[in-house]
């Protein structure tokens, strides 16, 4: 059996401020500490110990995965990061409030931006210093691979190489693997190991902070399907109004 | 070029408790964490940006990792870690106090296991539970790779394919590459790369919490042969007089 573990990033300070984040390196704020610790207690105390640990590059989840593990005293397993695990790429909006760019371009456009599958927000100029080309983090990716912005069709592109690459030989080498990431690049991880609908995936809302267990076969594919939902660990009914909360958040 | 940052951890909770610690995995003291930060903000006042970093798998070098280059904000550069860069095992004596100890088996005896370079402390009894072959950090290494007490000549023995195979590899791909480790296995590296002889490398104090640059050439040896203790970044005198407490603290 391979023991996947699923962890999206408790609360960051632009989320606090409202504002859109994507690629923006954000940290944590002390409410987000707290979750990632919470989820590591939480797992500790269901005997789940991962045996390596892939993160983003961006620091809300690397801090989330490092304070997960600091409650299981297992800071000492391998440690993989990836920009293919990294948020969304919001384009234009990184750094916009989220009501005022609803004022400014229409609830129904930002709410296009945000929940199809297949529109991407307007992309960050090529000369905008919040281009990820200017970070040193993804230089060695050419502006072809480099996104400006990105839908969620998108994040399923760009994550999935990652997926059958990187995640599943670690599955099928160490067991239990837990990926510490973003609320899309997860919805995308979610879509494929779930075969959710282009239709139905954007409405998934994955709650932050809460680890989600899937045990996979030998198809790396869960060998239980259920809703989402259910796979969280610890208090379902806490998680569903968690759930609803990213959702209303969301807009 | 290739540059080489070795950083040993600073205080932890069992220096300040005057224990032997060996493999035993405890955290840094809110000094110790004090310390690693300066050393981030050394190399970072310095211009040194680490491509890739490698720690042991004991907690004290891992967070004084993660400490440093928060203070760079490159948490996101790859990590790699090993038990090979593990302080020495200090068998039967970890756990012990240093000064109980000394008066227990004579301040020569302990010397002579503290400062010699081949003569290993007693080794932990195979069913002793501080064995490490009950951590499962270690289960996948047979009784035979896994010590239950080392000399220093050990330690050399043991760093030296990860240098080979690991860090060498990552310094040709990268460039800089930052090392967080313990006294005895940066003793070891220091070694090696200064070709330090086996009389004259246990009287060696490596300062804790400061960065120790080294600029390699092609045969990955210092282009720059000099005292280690001028590899040191920040204030010389101040390192030296560090040393010296260290020197003093070791008896």
């Amino acid at each position: 059996m391979r023991t996947l573990v699923l962890l999206r990033h408790g609360q960051s300070e632009w989320n606090e401020l409202g504002l859109f984040t994507g690629w923006t390196d954000v940290d944590l704020t002390e409410q987000g500490r707290e979750e990632a610790a919470a989820a590591g207690r939480v797992m500790a105390g269901e005997g789940i110990a991962p045996d390596v640990v892939h993160t983003s590059v961006l620091i809300r989840a690397i801090r989330t995965a490092d304070l997960c593990l600091d409650e299981m005293a297992r800071q000492w397993i391998p440690v993989r990061r990836s920009w293919r695990l990294n948020e969304r790429h919001y384009g234009a909006l990184q750094g916009l409030d989220k009501k005022q760019t609803a004022e400014q371009h229409g609830e129904d456009k930002v709410r296009s931006w945000r929940r199809s599958y297949d529109v991407p927000p307007p992309p960050l100029p090529p000369d905008d210093e919040r281009n990820a080309r200017f970070d040193p983090r993804y230089r060695d990716l050419p502006p072809d691979v480099l996104p400006a912005t990105e839908c969620l069709k998108d994040v399923v592109e760009r994550m999935l190489p990652y997926w059958y690459d990187d995640i599943v030989p670690d599955l099928r080498a160490f067991g239990v693997v837990l990926v510490a990431a973003h609320g899309n690049s997860l919805r995308a991880l979610v879509k494929h190991l779930d075969d959710i609908s282009d239709d139905d995936i954007p409405s998934l809302n994955i709650p932050t902070g809460v680890p989600m267990l899937y045990e996979l076969g030998e198809d790396y594919r869960p060998v239980n399907p259920m809703d989402p939902l259910e796979r969280c660990l610890g208090d379902i009914e806490a998680v569903r109004a968690a759930a609803e909360a990213v959702a209303r958040q969301a807009g």
